[in-house]
């Protein structure tokens, strides 16, 4: 029961809501594998540290003995969007989406263990009902209460059109709970309404409703906006070994918390030390070099972690970064900003010019490297450690 | 052109709406035959008249040299009710369908030409659009416009269960018109939702969207409510010659002219003249005959025609029937009401007792037929001529 309390404290670990808890913990008790099923888009996966918040979640339950099935949502990829309103979303091929498959193997493993995850394609059996199951399956749930869900709503009320196809995508997916048996299913908060979808189908089927398991967004190098790359607040798993180390050095101690919390596989019981520590004196950066060097590791090797731990303390000795830098957030438009305007407007220099000069003098550094670009543009949603000779420093963020 | 407004005359002959007329006027110019399309449901037939009235508008267009496509709706039978909430709508086998859609053909083809007709099953091209096919098929319509439909509406309104199916099955429907490359759909009144959707499918695939025809219910013997096996007041076309005749010289005179315009295949300039004899002081009753006449023969035979006519006129030469009958409604629950009771409301006897007393004494008639069973039940919907004695008459329905 000690155990169960613990499986259940690092399931719930940084997990924004389990539902329903008393019945996963049934489950949990009977001591046999459960069938934890998570989805993902076929589209090229490009992962950055965000999208792995999910993954980890999977890999707690691998850890814990579970079953993991990584479902890769093929049927519907290759229909794309059929109104073709969202040119982001063009139809896949079969064999786009196994190179992309193949390219998800690659990313997740660096995560979970491929002996314990079975990898599934939908199309195996939403292409079998046909025509004739697409319209039982519909039969399953009502308009009303597909109206219900939250962007839905808001779209009806707003008069904004809702092909009725998007009321099936959810049902497909609450299908694919019934074929592979779940016993819990996970997905960001924004999935929800879907995952109760696939509880209710399961009842439909005579089965047990999957419980289900959603993970926030992870905040990106900002602290404030979901990491994502069109807020350039990203931190790419396929980053070279130097910039995942700089960037993570780059965030707040608050933020160095949450991911930890998120991205870290340290147990619980060894964050609380290292919380208890720092609140007695230790320097928060010591624990963020371990944060960095964790995820560096798992990412690439344990000699690249060490390369770019050394190399970040190479170049910051003659910088000697002070350990309270300001926080500035610097206004930009959709195209960024240049560096010049950044430095003026982070009050490192008095004015543009004074800051192109100091650029051409060499005096200018961007988190411990020399800038000299006169015309670099720092995109918006950037956080990043800008020094002006040897005394000023910002840590700037651009929003 | 002459030509052409006597075929668009003959074509809107009793129809409820027609849009968009000059389109059709457009294609009828061309000369080449219209592709018209009406469509069926694949459950047993057991036509009546009011079921006719589609049909005869089909024969009208084969008879202005257009072709005409009988569909049966095989698809969506075989599927049935998938939420099992209609008992009415088990789902059928294929060899169900083909059965009925035999005794389809042996129905309506008193009616249709059968070298002219081609006969449909929207399951040849909605079963291979797979469950693929169907999503695309549902992102060419949106939620919003579906529930402008009035009794989805209302159902939205009033808080009744719409289950996402039923959005698919006007899809199915339009997605018919589309394969069929329809230049005309006629439907009931009811369908004018359905025809529209063919229109807006259409003009996604890039055709000119079908013109829409519809016809009314036709009403019952009663003159009221429409012809429908529940309201017992119908004349079903596999009835005996002597009752179809029967049933149709009791209709009243204003019937008598509805009747002729969606049943009767005289033309337009004899219905006219009909009318002005009749006005002119011919009795309507003449008329009645050869309308009685024409549906028999439809049905039956020109032998049967002159029979029933024969056998007819033999039943009432004694009974001698005043031409203005006194029309009386008596009302009556569900389960009817019996001869006693329907004679004393309608006044023809002081109580039921005498009543009982007339029909031992053999002096009651129905339609011309001495009644002899003390319980005859009459149903609600019906409308009899009932005699007692040699002077006393009334035209009953029953409601």
């Amino acid at each position: 029961m000690k155990d169960l309390q613990e499986d259940l404290s690092l399931i719930k670990r940084g997990a924004d809501e389990l539902l329903i808890e008393a019945d996963l913990v049934d489950r949990l008790k009977t001591g046999r594998p459960l069938r934890v099923k998570a989805g993902f888009d076929p589209t090229a996966p490009d992962l950055h540290l965000g999208h792995t918040v999910l993954i980890n979640k999977l890999r707690h339950f691998q850890e814990l003995g579970h079953h993991v099935m990584f479902l890769i949502g093929d049927f519907t990829g290759m229909i794309g969007d059929p109104t073709g309103r969202n040119v982001t979303r063009p139809p896949l091929s079969r064999e786009q989406i196994l190179d992309n498959a193949k390219t998800y193997r690659e990313q997740v493993f660096k995560i979970l263990d491929p002996d314990k995850t079975e990898i599934c394609f939908n199309s195996a059996w939403l292409e079998p009902i046909g025509a004739a199951g697409m319209i039982k399956l519909a039969a399953m749930h009502t308009v009303a209460r597909m109206l219900e869900r939250d962007d839905f709503a808001k779209r009806y009320a707003n008069n904004q059109p809702i092909a009725i196809h998007e009321f099936l995508y959810p049902l497909c997916q609450g299908y694919d709970s019934v074929v592979m048996r779940a016993d819990v299913e996970l997905g960001g908060t924004d999935q929800k309404f879907n995952l109760l979808v696939g509880r209710e189908l399961q009842k439909h089927h005579g089965q047990p409703p999957q419980c289900i398991l959603t993970v926030p967004l992870l905040e990106g190098l900002d602290g404030v906006n979901k990491m994502s790359k069109s807020y350039g607040n990203y931190i790419g798993i396929y980053e070279p070994p130097k910039e995942i180390f700089g960037k993570l050095m780059s965030i707040s101690d608050d933020l160095m918390w949450r991911y930890y919390e998120l991205l870290s596989f340290r147990s619980n019981g060894e964050i609380a030390g290292f919380k208890k520590e720092v609140a007695a004196g230790r320097n928060p950066r010591d624990v963020k070099v371990l944060l960095a060097q964790e995820i560096v590791q798992r990412f690439h090797s344990r000699q690249a972690a060490e390369d770019a731990l050394a190399d970040f303390e190479a170049r910051f000795r003659q910088g000697a970064i002070p350990q309270d830098i300001e926080n500035v957030t610097v206004a930009c438009g959709a195209g960024g900003a240049g560096i010049a305007q950044v430095l003026k407007q982070a009050g490192l220099t008095d004015s543009t010019s004074e800051a192109l000069r100091m650029i051409e003098q060499g005096g200018v550094r961007l988190d411990g490297e020399k800038v000299s670009d006169r015309a670099l543009v720092l995109k918006p949603g950037a956080t990043v450690v800008l020094q002006v000779g040897k005394r000023k420093f910002a840590r700037v963020s651009l929003s």
